[in-house]
């Protein structure tokens, strides 16, 4: 097992990675510091980790409930269902709630810790390697609305990750895929050695090589501990981390919650956002070639849908949270291992990636 | 104009007292750090001070939102009508929401910015006398669930609180007898000087007189500023600040949000608190007695409603923020001028106090 730490003063807080984590019973109880657990979990993952979870904290007075599964969910409605259970159960403001699922359940199940009685104690399990990689390190969390993705929500650190590689066997292959989307973005902003590696080992990341794959969890992990150890609200370098979300957020909010997985969007993103770069003339031609070959290595999607055109994708991306004062800014990458900061883009080459990159069947 | 500091580190912010600040456009535009500006207010307050407040602003792009009035609109759902606007209209997460109302548009109002795009810059114009005296001080922001008042919402100072005392000369005597319920409450649980100033002055405030009406809300904002620089998040004194609410809060759940004014909840509940701290042997029977007195001559009801009984607000009081594991604690007084922090209370005397206090006519 491994431990990092992610350094925010007196927020700071453990990650664990490694095998057979869930199993440990010890390292869990260590980690709760009251009497009562509600567990948030989704229809996916109960039926494979809750009792198991469950026969762990039977000292405790513990509840579970079971949201749907999917983005479409992440509402504030859902969240008012953790609310009514939590209330109807009598839970403290000493309570903890253990988000068990993916990043949709750790979003939502943060928010929910972040508001419940002002605050109460927050614990993750994630089982996806996208929430493992991302979501689960950092503190953001909240819901969407129907006009923008992850438009209502707060920083709020959990006491602690787990994150067991183990559990990533029962996953299909369509989310192991979306994590690598965000694994390859550390590589793209910050690591270039480790975008190398994962060139080298993208294949045996997808046939879950469990040594591969625990190298790659905390390779990311510690890029982004790193960044959000720097800046936790996001008043600089943190926003990096949005490499190909503007673009993807958009594809998101624009096809419909659920219809792409984010890891998904965001790969397609990453490629538009490697594409502009391009134009201005910062990444070369075979630069961009092997950010897209290792995303499609991956097994992501790399051109954007095609119901979406180019003017669709601007109004989209109008709202974005990076934007200021109602002007686009994306981050771009400055060469493979170097992201800019939030950057307002020349309106017409922006307007040429959209409505050119993957247009042409090039990358399909 | 006064100037008090509430000091929280880099979440320090002032809290402006006197006469005619809301004519001060500069004063208003100085605070605001960004182009577009949303008003949360509602439809008693809008007619009275929405438009000059407006028109104080017309350099910024600023949009108002007109809220329903009342306790009972205090939900999540309301909460979704101002993202609503936010998202309609662009708004990015540099701007800024001014709350112009009372407790409850100052409760909301703080919410939504606290978790609009993780938190936008935030103004509080408080226009009764509570607002001024309790919740624009000390960053507690939520809303209510028909399980329990105030159960979801976040910690999130202001940048800055303009407590003008002429927007007072609008406010109805039962408002600003409700406010007066939480200036007493200073005196009580830490201010005995303060006390004894509103036994001689409570006739005059209750004329609207400007300069004891200034006082009032300086000495009050005073001790709630400086319990809150020692205390921010309630892990200590701060909760002394619930005196009379765990009472009041069930009183207000029970008979449904609306019916009681909040400052009539808790006056009824400072009594219960009284009573139950003179059971225990802390008050004596004189000090009960100036407390009712003091509270009744402020125009205040102090006997709890005869629909609910004893065993209906153990049940309310049992879903309270203070509580820990399930037990009942509530803030009383070692004497008039001193609290104890949370208290479990023996269930005996508790019970007496609900089936006996106020239910003999003694003090009706």
């Amino acid at each position: 097992m491994k431990v990092l730490r992610v350094e925010l003063g007196e927020r700071s807080y453990p990650i664990y990675i490694g095998s057979g984590l869930l199993k440990q019973a010890e390292l869990l109880i260590s980690q709760i510091k009251s009497k009562q657990v509600l567990v948030v979990t989704n229809t996916t993952v109960a039926p494979l980790y809750l009792d198991s979870l469950l026969n762990n904290l039977s000292s405790y007075q513990v509840e579970s409930i079971i949201l749907n599964d999917g983005e479409q969910f992440k509402t504030l409605d859902t969240i008012s269902q953790i609310f009514d259970k939590l209330l109807s159960h009598r839970f403290s403001r000493n309570a903890t709630l253990i988000a068990l699922g993916g990043g949709v359940i750790g979003d939502m199940g943060g928010f929910s810790a972040a508001c419940y009685q002002r605050g109460i104690h927050f614990l993750q399990i994630p089982t996806t390697l996208l929430a493992q990689v991302d979501s689960s390190v950092g503190g953001k969390t909240g819901v969407n609305h129907p006009l923008g993705k992850n438009m209502i929500g707060a920083f709020y650190q959990p006491q602690c990750v787990l994150a067991d590689a183990d559990v990533l066997d029962t996953l299909d292959n369509r989310q192991l895929s979306a994590g690598l989307a965000e694994v390859i973005k550390y590589g793209l902003i910050r690591d270039s050695e480790f975008f190398s590696w994962l060139e080298q080992n993208v294949e045996i990341l997808l046939l879950k090589d469990k040594s591969a794959l625990a190298y790659a969890i905390e390779q990311s992990c510690r890029n982004k501990a790193e960044i959000v150890a720097e800046d936790e609200t996001e008043s600089g370098i943190r926003a990096t981390l949005n490499l190909g979300h503007t673009f993807g957020h958009a594809i998101e909010t624009g096809v419909g919650y659920g219809e792409y997985l984010h890891g998904e969007a965001v790969a397609i993103g990453i490629c538009q956002a490697a594409d502009l770069s391009r134009r201005i003339g910062w990444l070369t031609d075979t630069d961009v070639d092997r950010i897209i070959r290792l995303l499609k290595a991956a097994g992501l999607p790399v051109t954007p849908p095609e119901q979406l055109d180019a003017d669709r994708f601007l109004d989209l991306m109008a709202v974005d949270k990076k934007n200021i004062d109602g002007q686009i800014r994306v981050i771009l990458l400055k060469k493979i291992g170097e992201a800019t900061l939030p950057t307002s883009v020349d309106s017409g080459l922006l307007k040429q990636t959209l409505m050119e990159y993957g247009r042409t069947n090039r990358y399909q």
